[in-house]
């Protein structure tokens, strides 16, 4: 799917409508995407999406098909349809830096444009977001959990169609994993990828000797067996240790042997024990099978003799939580040249939404460099250089006063009048950009199961606001 | 993602090129796709995803860039890159039509090609047919729990990304789901589209009553209200019943109202009151807010007077289960001219894989019309008509014998030598091949908890070949 124009919802083009008859639709707002909560019980997400969010916001054109078909769905007036003809997004757009790590509440990307214009690139722009930061998230679980073995992601079969493999192979590869199977992923975003061979394989021949041998042959210099065909203990590895010894005798060397069912704890062991009393001590043992975060800290924690870990089913599509809520929430509207904050109340507390032009600031410590918390405060505010109290969103009594820290402010232009202002940064540097955020963050906030919450407070006058309009709402 | 050639897994790739080495990358192989379990519980899967699998097939074509990057990624002989670079699937393929009921074990797809063609297309198809297959099951039991109400498919702005969508509100509407919210899977399937408005048009406007007003406006003859965004008892509706009572004026009509948060039965029931007590009896009340078929189910044993339900991120995701796991298992090794069966031990006997070139019979009863039970039998076996003995695979003593019935062999060629046969049925087609299908399977099959369990079992002739090669095995 090249051209995302028309991969929204119905609604969308029907608001613009209303909009557009009410003479409206050149009203600026300000939207936020942000989500409430961290996919899987997580302590933070990782940012993730905002290359493609671009890049769909520069080449939204709607084309003649398009415009018949929306024609078909409803008599739409043409002045209407002739404006979407022309339609070019013309507003602007901050976002924090791809590979951010990320905390519910906090404005991940900020629009500011005519309102239709803004309402229109909703559903894609969330879309992309909530998909890609899921994955991306994930794979930081996952690879946490690893504790610097390498991870490979092995689960395009089992993705959610041909490209949320595509794009959750770089999800991945954002959130720390190593390589990929996926090769169109590769050719495109430089990922590196790695494969060896399957069961089927191994069948075609007569015996699994022949197998290996002719796998052996082929790439000498990147052999990994798959030794769970017919009997791990009994023939796989037996037959994966002769071909390593007559490999060595060339000169050349078994990478690794890839076990893909059973107990891995107890076969991995028996597999170390089997290959290093064959002398083949430096023959890595890659596991895949139904693994997952949990199952890999579990194993590890069994001192399993895994060190390589392939990732399918459970990270491709983040299984135990397959979608991430990101929300994308009118904040402000224009009025005679000023922003009036609008605010979405709802029964439930934390569904209120902040309102504003806002801005997030990040808190580090100044002697540890680490992380302190975060501040969404109102974009015109300044921040204090010295000392800073900041309050639970929810709880004002739960104040924490700041001192000797410096600060970032985490969003950035990145779109300006509808042009580009941002060169994307090679995916490398993105994976890179997590892994020294991650490596900042106590390992509390990292933990898998039920993490230390980190800090995101609002400002004095935001929170002021919010109780303002809060009690205007209710009056 | 046009092409999809190079959406594959490496180790096809590879495998490939250890087979073209060996010389081996002609011999013919017959592959089959299956399943073990239907997704989330439920007694059967809808198959979907043929169109794109066998659009693929046609496809295939690397280009000179997909070849310069293999190039970069191993050292493969320059013969073989020659042989990708002129690739063409050359193979047979029969499956089952898209929208088939079908159950674990037996072959939805079956190939026959040589075996380096037959090994790359694994990952591809396997990856639209699991999400296809899942989707379009997942919407088959939401439906079921919707008891003929409408159905609409909300869920793109969480789905697995803008493809994710696209092609899991085909499988959706296969599955049984009235319209999406999504536009271009309308413009491009033809699938039936909706949509209302957001909370943000709501408070772009002053007032609430303004919104509605400019709404119902611009859809005279297509308005549902959003009545949750202050407060839904106290201002949505009142306002929404203003607005009703207008229209019936100008003999227009309110279709319907929408709820998306709160406590639906309570919210439908009060909300049903207060429209009938103003007279608008016939204004539909629709339900949104993380809706699947328990929440449905529950909420109308509760009696919730909800007409038309909203399902977004658990349909488009399958929350509960977001893959299915959808194999690809050697099956027959072509030798002298003759299929030499091949089987996949394994430690669990599920795992076991059937060998042989075979079909899939489905028996149903000539008085009702009901399906009996399916076979998994080779298939250059005759198949007698008048009475026949059948075998759990698993617990060869559970036997049933089967008489007065007719037989329906469930796959079909789809391609030959490459070509394709197919002419793609419509999709309102697809869809409605589901829901006749479904009518004559029994509701103990159809229910979403511990369903029935149909019964998939195999030949006589297939059931001895298994043992035999398990004991080859063995021994």
């Amino acid at each position: 799917m090249n051209n995302l124009t028309m991969s929204t919802d119905l609604y969308q083009i029907n608001m613009m409508y209303a909009y557009h008859k009410k003479n409206l639709d050149g009203r600026r707002a300000v939207f936020d995407v942000f989500f409430r909560k961290p996919p899987g019980g997580n302590g933070y997400a990782i940012f993730a999406g905002l290359e493609q969010v671009l890049d769909y916001i520069e080449n939204i054109r709607f084309t003649e098909e398009d415009i018949a078909y929306l024609r078909s769905v409803y008599s739409y007036e043409d002045t209407f349809l002739e404006k979407l003809r022309n339609f070019r997004f013309t507003g602007n757009i901050a976002a924090m830096k791809e590979g951010t790590v990320v905390f519910p509440g906090e404005p991940l990307l900020r629009v500011e444009a005519p309102i239709g214009e803004a309402q229109l690139i909703e559903t894609t722009m969330l879309t992309i977001i909530n998909h890609q930061t899921l994955i991306a998230t994930k794979a930081a679980r996952i690879v946490e959990a690893a504790k610097g073995d390498t991870v490979l992601e092995f689960g395009l079969r089992r993705a959610q169609g041909a490209e949320a493999g595509y794009y959750g192979a770089r999800a991945a590869y954002i959130g720390g994993v190593h390589a990929t199977s996926n090769i169109i992923a590769g050719r495109d975003f430089g990922i590196p990828v790695r494969g060896t061979h399957a069961h089927s394989f191994v069948q075609l021949f007569e015996h699994e000797l022949d197998a290996f041998t002719a796998y052996s042959e082929a790439f000498p210099d990147e052999t990994v067996l798959l030794v769970d065909t017919y009997d791990t203990l009994e023939m796989g590895i037996p037959h994966a240790i002769k071909i390593g010894l007559a490999m060595r005798e060339k000169g050349k060397k078994l990478l690794g042997i890839r076990l893909d069912s059973g107990d891995l704890a107890y076969l991995s062991k028996e597999a170390r024990r089997m290959l290093d009393e064959a002398g083949l001590t430096d023959v890595a043992i890659v596991a895949s099978s139904d693994l997952d975060e949990r199952l890999i800290q579990d194993l590890k924690s069994q001192e399993a003799k895994i060190n390589i870990w392939g990732v399918g089913t459970n990270l491709i599509t983040s299984y135990d939580c397959p979608a991430l809520g990101g929300v994308y929430k009118l904040a402000a509207v224009e009025k005679n040249g000023e922003w009036e904050p609008r605010l979405k109340i709802s029964e439930n507390p934390t569904k209120i939404t902040n309102p504003g032009y806002k801005k997030v600031i990040r808190f580090y410590d100044r002697a540890t460099d680490k992380p302190l918390a975060d501040l969404i405060a109102l974009a015109k505010e300044e921040i204090p250089q010295d000392e800073i109290t900041i309050f639970h969103p929810l709880f004002p009594h739960k104040r924490k006063t700041l001192r000797n820290y410096r600060t970032e402010s985490l969003l950035y232009p990145v779109i300006e009048r509808g042009r580009r202002l941002y060169d994307p940064p090679a995916l490398e540097e993105i994976r890179a950009y997590v892994r020294k955020q991650l490596a900042r963050f106590s390992p509390e906030i990292r933990r898998l199961v039920n993490p230390h919450e980190y800090h995101v407070d609002l400002s004095q006058r935001l929170w002021d606001l919010k109780q303002t309009l809060i009690h205007q709402e209710r009056g």
